[in-house]
């Protein structure tokens, strides 16, 4: 046992109201996990942060000098090399040399990963334990982990995607692989935060669900989706319109990239299953007029986060860990 | 030197209407070249690799068995792994086991690959030897081979992608990754041969040139670059739409994948610089309206595939390895 106690990962994620704090071993099982409250701007980050990985240890009882690894999941433009955070609007966070800062209080190694990267891997994980979805695609080739590909499709205040190849993250040449949000495809869409018009940002995310329905509900797209099954008919070409569009993004990915599966998560997510049956009745409905829309079983590839999972935690926790073996996949992190 | 004399790689790219063939040493020098006619039909593409691949040893006074590799490029649906050919419209070829066909007549294996998929491999390796474009990104991350991507963007009759990184292709998790001439970015847009409307094949391929600048010109995209330049106002519009497109086509690839550089081929590409300066003056003109988009840089990391170059067949030849070193740079094909 005291080998195995010795194998502690810590994930952290930083969200713009709450901070999740998991440690996992090194099969990816969870030790301990809870929630705190963020602080803002970046001194209120760094204490939030540090605040989760000692409230972690402690219940880990061990000192921070034994912990395996530390990996923090944060909002913005992150340079995972070299730990520094910029553009972290949610979290007040103009410019943050978050690894480096973290470590020298900790007094150990931090590694800084972009939120949704982390979800990626944190999502990968979970559906490797639990089991991914019956694709149309043979079991054999999903099984050659060089092909099995995955992008996270998250639909939080913003859009964006993280892409994990063969169980590793694949950010990119400059760290914004994924970054479909600001990809327009409605020449006369609204006018997104980027510049530019008819981005499936401004078309498929929270902050174009509160554009378009606002809300005091706590849910807002269950409260949509609730609206649009009572026949209001704003709501039900509101929810028609996001589906759209949300079909849309998975099209994106898997022309772009061909990942064999997208799973689809954030806050729009948790409308739970009609909001993926709505998505998959789009792209079941688009391929019946594209033969060759059709040969991609587009429908079968698409699925929902599983409910519930600290998914950014989990996945900040895998960042961390150098390269390890995960139920008998390799998780590199390159 | 009799050690050097058996690497002998050969690549042959069966076009519509003729086929190149090269012949390359290990360290990708070409050896000897030249071009024949495509015959049609299933029976014609294999008559006409049989021959491609017998006129080369013949030039290298070599028999076929002492071939180190044979790789071929051909349009379609290609299952790399198999050497199955599926859809080759252009080639008169609905179904081909065109890699276990050829290994029987030739008594020598036979790598089959999507010819674009080869066609980028082969800008890859051009581009490793004559260098990089200069992009804005530091040298010292472009020379991690592990970092170091590309796209190889072609406007041809359709309009694909194949993408390269670190040196080795991702076909994806079915094949069909780099597939965005059938992503949709104008909901108004003309009716693609997919059955979707508004997809970037159908508004800058070389067939969506066609249909909007019918000429018997043998170079028709020049012959519209000539009238738009001579003040004709439809050909003004028409090369302005046409530019905007390539330039959505480059967005996509950068935001989706965050490839460092899309290197511009195929007919359409026959315009030279002055297609390569119009795509980058929209991406720059964007890049003004959108600091985010003006932070990836996309102008300059778009360029042209070196002119006269046969990079289908160099990289068939490529792709025919199975791992080699390549100047430097470990050339995997996964």
């Amino acid at each position: 046992m005291a080998a195995e106690e010795l194998s502690m990962h810590l994930g952290i994620d930083i969200g713009g109201t709450k901070t999740d704090a998991v440690a996992i071993d090194q099969t990816g099982e969870v030790l301990v996990q809870f929630r705190l409250s963020t602080a803002y701007g970046a001194s209120g980050v760094l204490s939030s942060a540090e605040e989760a990985v000692r409230g972690l240890a402690e219940r880990l009882n061990s000192p921070i000098s034994q912990i395996s690894s530390i990996g923090v999941g944060v909002p913005g433009r992150v340079d995972s090399t070299t730990g520094r955070v910029v553009h972290a609007v949610n979290l007040g966070v103009e410019d943050l040399n978050l690894g480096s800062e973290l470590s020298r209080v900790l007094e150990h190694e931090v590694h800084a990963e972009n939120d949704v990267n982390a979800a990626a891997l944190g999502a990968y994980h979970l559906l490797s334990a639990r089991g991914w979805p019956e694709t149309g695609w043979p079991a054999s080739a999903i099984g050659d982990s060089s092909r099995h590909s995955m992008a996270y499709l998250n639909l939080g205040t913003g859009l964006a995607a993280g892409i994990v190849i063969g169980g590793a993250l694949w950010r990119g040449s400059r760290g914004t692989a994924g970054e479909i949000g600001h990809i327009p495809i409605d020449p006369l869409g609204p006018v997104c935060s980027c510049g530019q018009s008819g981005c499936l940002e401004v078309l498929a995310s929270g902050s174009a669900l509160a554009r378009q329905w606002p809300t005091e509900h706590p849910n807002p797209i269950q409260h949509l989706f609730e609206a649009a099954a009572g026949g209001d008919s704003a709501a039900m070409r509101i929810k028609s319109k996001l589906l759209e569009s949300i079909a849309s993004a998975v099209r994106i990915l898997v022309l772009a990239v061909d990942v064999e599966v997208v799973v689809i998560g954030g806050g729009i997510a948790a409308a739970g299953d009609p909001l993926l049956e709505g998505v998959r009745a789009v792209l079941k409905e688009r391929a019946q007029h594209s033969p060759f829309l059709g040969s991609l079983e587009l429908a079968e590839r698409v699925c929902l986060v599983p409910a519930g999972a600290p998914i950014s935690a989990l996945g900040a926790a895998f960042s961390g860990m150098k390269s390890t073996t995960i139920r008998g996949e390799q998780i590199r992190v390159a």
